[in-house]
């Protein structure tokens, strides 16, 4: 028996129809690539939108087709994404600070068929255009007036184009289950993979992120997506935020702490998003001054762990609640997101942020467990950590042709390649990828807690824990050290500093000292190269 | 091309299953039947909700099957409710309140096969059991010690037949648009008829009514819902307070002032919902005993229009956020909620009054539209008022049985049967049902308005408008007055005090007084019987 309820499909431009109706007047303010700070509406975004699907649909591109964006946050950006999904197309976003022949190559595994610039990245594409042979058509995010001299084939300024369209357009009616979006994860090994986004998903991700168990936004809040809509959607921002009709911020390509300041202060931010790297700039940015948040009530941090002092800094310094939070791309991103419970709510100082320091508890619409390598689950204790798989409605269960297939168990479940500890309260920790965990005698050893300890040390500018073959234990862990400039700490002292802080077997078995730490295009440590650098390294306890 | 995201259809039991493992020791608090106020948590909810569902399988019950359910809100009846939907059952709610050949009526028409009762109505089952030719089993939710001597065959209490399952259960794996319950509209002509929910649309309606632009509980709130689960589900809060791991207060059969302050002041609830006829009763109480309420911080109302000196008192006394709201049984039930957008959130005194006198606006999820007879849109001014029709993915399509198709149109839209206004901010107000506005000349008469005036005269007990046939106009407006004990006031008087508060052509062309008024058993005019009684009144202007 089936219920006697609508056919309602959870398409996303319902969203942008929901803030053009409800909330046709709500500001979204840019600043623009071009220069100045500019301001639209959720009621003109929603014309021009319907316009980008008008027009897209006369050039002939056909439901199905992938269509990239290569663009900072700005009103535009977000109307080409809701007229691309309108007309049954695909956003594909491009990450511009991965090399030149990845963005090539992950262009022609999608196949996109027209990209959206904007004027920053236009060089950039110059190089790239010629190696993407599906390549239709370029439109740059801007007007006649200050369109490049520019050797690209079939390109047109935004502006113009746009205003040949009326906006006498409907929007597809699409399964639900439709592709509407695409983003490829950049990870530290192998060719990017590629997650497709469906309405659905898209849509119910913004629902689980409104919620006020994780992002709590409303129609009162203006929310400044610092994080980028090409790093995983902005955390689902270009669509929560239009769907409870708050008013939007856009950092366009300036994210130092000086031009973030001015639109927190400015435009009286009450809630904004990004990863710590930028809070390390505002905050030094603010202390410099001595500037103040007045308005600003609460700050997601997530990407990657949010440092305690920054926690700290946020509460104690500026009354700013910070939301530590995790997810991935393959996760639309949200996966958890630190809000109290009320059995944390009464901690205050150290307490509270021994809780902050974790990322968080999973909102209805996300499922989660540890296990071990055999997929036992592992106990809620807060200690005992596992490989973290994760389920739900906005999570992959593929990846674009068919890739990286050993994620997704025959139950269904995901697995992150994270690997965390979870409390009787259901905060996930994470402790380690579970790639670069070491693995001793059978037992886990988290690298990122050696890793925390040993930077802790006056004299390390960085640290890297990585496992090294042992003919007893398997594997056990070798620190490496970057020192500070004319700083030279021993070994010895090292582990001086490290001991009693971590279980014995946890210390590592050597230290190596090297001039520098590779890194990946994003700013990780690229753990595959070091641990090629130390292949054939011999322990002293081997 | 499809998305590549998993299939994690929207089941009920996931919420609870949600509950039971993110949020297991939160509360459920009763007031029983049996009298004491008892505790239990998600955790346990959930593990005897899959006793239920084991228990019901083994009892021959099959996936479809509509399972009654005669009780006040209590964690008894929660449980039953995931446990019914759990094994694929349909939970079917019955009104105590009407009256019992209606109860009977329906349960026919649903073809209920069990009934899950409380205590409080045995003695009416007794009754309507032997009616009911498809009925097979009846629990009574109580334990061994307090079951009453019965007449009825095949009964049992529920703690007994709990206790002979272990749990071990799967729920059922079903296609998320299965029916998982029920409800029949009682409207004031016509047979009942009965809205059927499905899983998809429980599931979506509890997440757009937790997002902050609606209800916006969270896990740290505490939440009353004295409205009871068979009036419009609880106005979802069944649903929507587990998804969100909210502590519950269930308030039992004890809705009077005294009772619902008790547990709002013992259980430090932060946010509740009832009918207005429920917080006039606690508002009395608080006044007779200058009680206050320090922990409530929202109080949702709706139901039937909420009177503006409520919602100053709750505001201006007690430090209570007062949420008007509308919604229908065929709407799951919510509809629009006043919650504050930026343009009214700085409004204070009168002006906040004016806007909070309206039923708020439609969260994402919700479409609405007001037309004239034909169909055409009106404008939202605030002024014009029209037909109101609703869209969603927890709307109706059709009712149970076929019943009704006149309310749904070829587009989709469900016909409310409301009319309304809507401003330019997107906040509706109700001015009238349909079947009683006054057709003057083609022009529309709001008899809900002329009604408020008429009651704000010192003498008038109650009043009702309805509309008398007119050669000239079609309609005219007729006020029909219940004087005070001891006054009687004129006509003459009367039609003096309304003038120039409204529209010249809107005054009633005559006075009727009357020794009573009829209503319905759920208290509302029955404005059909007063049409019937004055079918042959000949106004003096005809």
């Amino acid at each position: 028996m089936l219920g006697l309820m609508q056919d309602w499909p959870l398409l996303c431009h319902k969203i942008l129809d929901h803030a053009g109706l409800q909330h046709p007047d709500r500001e979204i303010v840019s600043r623009s690539v071009e220069g100045p700070i500019v301001r639209t509406t959720y009621g003109q975004a929603r014309i021009r939108a319907l316009k980008a699907a008008q027009q897209l649909s006369r050039d002939g591109f056909k439901p199905g087709d992938r269509i990239a964006t290569l663009a900072w946050n700005t009103a535009r950006h977000l109307e080409a994404w809701y007229g691309i999904m309108g007309m049954g197309g695909v956003y594909h976003t491009l990450n511009p600070r991965l090399f030149p022949e990845q963005i090539a190559w992950i262009m022609n595994h999608a196949e996109d068929t027209a990209l959206f610039v904007d004027l920053t990245f236009v060089p950039l594409v110059e190089k790239l255009a010629p190696l993407v042979k599906s390549l239709k058509k370029i439109i740059v995010f801007t007007d006649a007036a200050h369109m490049p001299q520019t050797s690209l084939p079939n390109v047109v300024a935004y502006e113009e184009w746009l205003a040949q369209a009326d906006g006498d357009f409907d929007w597809l009616d699409l399964d639900e289950r439709a592709a509407c979006g695409m983003c490829y994860t950049s990870g530290t090994t192998g060719d990017p993979k590629g997650v497709v986004y469906s309405h659905r998903s898209n849509v119910l991700h913004a629902m689980i992120a409104i919620s006020p168990n994780a992002m709590g936004i409303s129609a009162r809040d203006i929310v400044l997506p610092v994080v980028p809509m090409f790093h995983a959607n902005a955390w689902g921002l270009a669509q929560s935020a239009p769907m409870v009709g708050a008013k939007l911020v856009m950092p366009g390509g300036r994210m130092d702490g000086e031009a973030i300041y001015e639109l927190l202060d400015g435009e009286k931010v009450t809630f904004t998003a990004a990863v710590p790297t930028v809070w390390l700039m505002l905050l030094q940015y603010l202390e410099q001054t001595g500037k103040k948040l007045p308005h600003l009530q609460r700050v997601v941090i997530g990407g990657s762990a949010c440092p305690r002092a920054m926690t700290q800094k946020f509460q104690q310094n500026y009354d700013v609640e910070v939301i530590h939070a995790w997810g991935m791309t393959e996760m639309s991103p949200l996966g958890s997101l630190a809000t109290m419970k009320p059995e944390y709510q009464q901690l205050t100082g150290e307490a509270r942020l021994d809780v902050q320091q974790k990322q968080g508890y999973a909102p209805f619409g996300v499922e989660m467990k540890i296990t071990d390598d055999d997929n036992k689950e592992h106990p809620w204790d807060g200690k005992t950590f596992g490989r973290l798989k994760v389920k739900g409605p906005a999570v992959a269960s593929s990846y674009y042709g068919g890739a990286g297939g050993e994620q997704f168990d025959e139950d269904g479940w995901f697995d992150t390649g994270d690997v965390a500890h979870i409390d009787k309260h259901g905060y996930m920790q994470i402790t380690d990828r579970a790639k670069d965990v070491i693995k001793s005698g059978g037992e886990w050893i988290s690298t990122i807690d050696l890793e925390n300890l040993a930077v802790g040390h006056p004299d390390v500018a960085e640290a890297a824990v990585i496992g090294i073959a042992h003919p007893k234990w398997d594997e056990r862990p070798l620190l490496v050290v970057v020192s500070k400039e004319g700083k030279t700490p021993s070994k010895d002292e090292l582990l001086a500093f490290m001991e009693g802080k971590v279980a014995k077997w946890w210390m590592p078995d050597d230290v190596a000292f090297v001039g520098e730490i590779p890194h990946t295009a994003t700013g990780k440590i690229q753990k595959t190269a070091l641990r090629e650098q130390f292949r054939d390294y011999r322990l002293p306890t081997a």
